[in-house]
């Protein structure tokens, strides 16, 4: 019989595996998501600020890979040893080889009042969540509804997201000036970071340069400022600083999902801790953000799309060379770089090879690299149309509304 | 003090009233709608079956116009005499010319059981209902959690709407088979009209073209078939005919908000009765689907666009007419013609000289004719690019998803 290989989780990992293994075709595939579409989680924030519409980075995953089954279902239960996991409605779906790529989720570390009162962006829905209230506040601080302070939003986490964003909605402020003339001078957003800089990961003159360019597009920066706790229009900061808010975005922190640690040993991010062969069992994967896995130096590599992608890759590999019964060697991560955007024209980028880029050239690079990843050749087609409107047409013409 | 205009309705006759009059600048124009966005009708039928996303069909009105200004609010009553108008959250506004441009509903024309199982497809949020309805079916039918019967489809009415909306499914239901595979051979779509053929208002060979076109891409079309009520999986026909369902589009007609039918004398549609000058005041106009007006041979003229956008233009240099003291002429229509796209290069389209043109002709001169009337320079920029992907990637790759 041949071999069945289930992948769970459609994202740039499982859908990496899914589609090296299809090309040999000597295996079953199937993959299980919980949703129908891959997301291209990286632009979720220009959904969230109106950039892109959700249609542009939820490609339909069925049928997208000749000769993969999918299944669409919640994984509840894994059980090893009977070799077959079980879907929320019931279902069971026996495997040969398991592969789990489910990814991260927000998480809020545990500081008071974040579940209640911050907004995340994780998925499609939070990022509609996060445009909609953005958009009515203006419509609602107009019409009258709610004071002018609702027009201040803070953001939490000053990585690759909390940056993005925080230059996002500084030029969405920006742009709303002609559409509010009377109130939209209220509006601010402050970026508040726990740690001594932004980007952490990146080096020290890339951090600079991100914090000056957001500056540049009016945002207020706060490093060394962890958050205390917060509550529905005020963000308290353990120095005691207190910031009034409209709207709060938690971009602080994900985690691998809780459920799953009962498979094995976790770091504090739930990531499970997996044999240099990415494995926690002889026909068991683990891969992307839910892997612990560490570099030749020994930090564990960060939770991004490059290093699920190379994982998925070399697990299909794996998987074929234990077919054939050779020797499988360990994983090793290829650095890629690092890049965050701030704004239109303003991004830093790290090379491998220690080059940094920022301004004009590093935009360029991050949104070229973003349109060659983007899934679907028809997403590809409107994320550029888009795009290149929004830049052509800045300041000429109105670009977003409430939808309700 | 400068005369204050105060047009009611966002859509094609109110923003061509306002365009028309802030170019002159001799008034002050405001426009009041309930929602911040001009709302591209003719092209809902796209974002009920997955071509275009919703953003593309919804243009921001808030700074739009130059000189214009915007409210957001909904009309809750007219005072004639008191040169006012009442919003719902209690706001009073002013003015000296009132300008009636709100459009039209869904009607049911009181058939038992439309209000509560059929679809109607008049606004963002309806035509979302339909794409998710219509894409989680085959989810639910995939899971096993609805009868095969579930994909089976019925639109009523076999006007332009309906012809629209059916041709679109049919085509949907034609690209789900590569994502369903084992299912979706089951879909299908029925067009029901009471007439004795569909497009009454074009000519018959139009009609007929229509009907062909429409079974070559696998619909049924029920012509001379009232439908007398109906059940949430049934249609029952007047002939005792009973077709099962699993969606239900509601396509059958529009009328006027009966709520304005208290300013004077209507017809079945709710649509008031106005003078030859469009007015029922001196100080107050109504245009576009919210006004009876009869062409040359005394039939109504339709409720589209076009008739709109002529009568915002006419109201326009009316009431600068009015204010230099001149004679205003009676309102004339001049016929622009009429087209209905039936699929992927199929439409009909009739020009007023008479010509008739079918085929991959007619449905260029519906393309180039929509892409030219969206309102804003991004939206045409994305639409084309979606438009353009669906046309070369026809049959190529998956392209809408059910997001929730």
């Amino acid at each position: 019989m041949t071999e069945r290989v289930l992948i769970i989780g459609a994202g740039f990992g499982g859908l990496t595996c899914a589609t090296k293994l299809a090309k040999k075709g000597n295996v079953d595939v199937t993959i299980v998501d919980r949703h129908p579409y891959q997301l291209f989680a990286p632009l979720l924030y220009q959904v969230a600020t109106g950039g892109l519409p959700e249609d542009d980075i939820a490609y339909p995953v069925r049928a997208a890979i000749p000769g993969v089954d999918f299944v669409r279902g919640d994984v509840v239960k894994v059980s090893l040893d009977a070799k077959n996991i079980r879907l929320e409605d019931g279902r069971v779906l026996y495997f040969d080889q398991l592969v789990f790529a489910v990814g991260s989720e927000g998480t809020t570390f545990g500081v008071p009042g974040v579940a209640e009162n911050a907004l995340q962006m994780k998925n499609i829905r939070e990022a509609r969540a996060i445009k909609n209230q953005l958009l009515q506040t203006y419509e609602d601080v107009e019409m009258g509804a709610k004071p002018k302070e609702a027009l201040r939003v803070v953001v939490v986490g000053g990585g690759p997201t909390g940056v993005e964003i925080t230059g996002a909605v500084s030029e969405l402020q920006r742009s709303m000036l002609r559409e509010f003339p009377h109130i939209a001078n209220e509006a601010s957003v402050t970026l508040v970071e726990a740690g001594p800089r932004l980007l952490l990961s990146f080096h020290e003159k890339s951090s600079a340069h991100a914090k000056t360019e957001l500056e540049q597009l009016g945002a207020v920066v706060k490093i060394d400022s962890a958050v205390d706790r917060m509550y529905p229009t005020d963000v308290h900061l353990k120095s005691g600083e207190v910031l009034p808010a409209g709207t709060i975005i938690w971009a602080a922190g994900v985690a691998a999902p809780k459920q799953w640690s009962i498979l094995g040993e976790t770091d504090r991010a739930n990531r499970l801790k997996v044999s240099d062969t990415l494995q926690i069992d002889d026909n068991v994967w683990v891969l992307g953000d839910m892997a612990h896995v560490v570099d030749q130096g020994g930090n564990p590599l960060p939770m991004v799309a490059s290093v699920a992608m190379q994982q998925g890759r070399y697990v299909a590999a794996s998987i074929e060379k234990q077919l054939r019964g050779e020797k499988i060697e360990p994983f090793k991560y290829k650095d890629k770089g690092q890049m965050a955007t701030i704004g239109r024209r303003r991004a830093v980028v790290e090379l491998p090879n220690g080059m940094r880029l920022h301004g004009t050239t590093a935009w360029l690079s991050w949104l070229g690299l973003h349109v060659f990843y983007l899934a679907g050749g028809r997403n590809r087609v409107s994320v550029i149309a888009d795009w290149f409107w929004n830049y052509v047409a800045w300041g000429i013409g109105p670009r977003r509304t409430v939808i309700d």
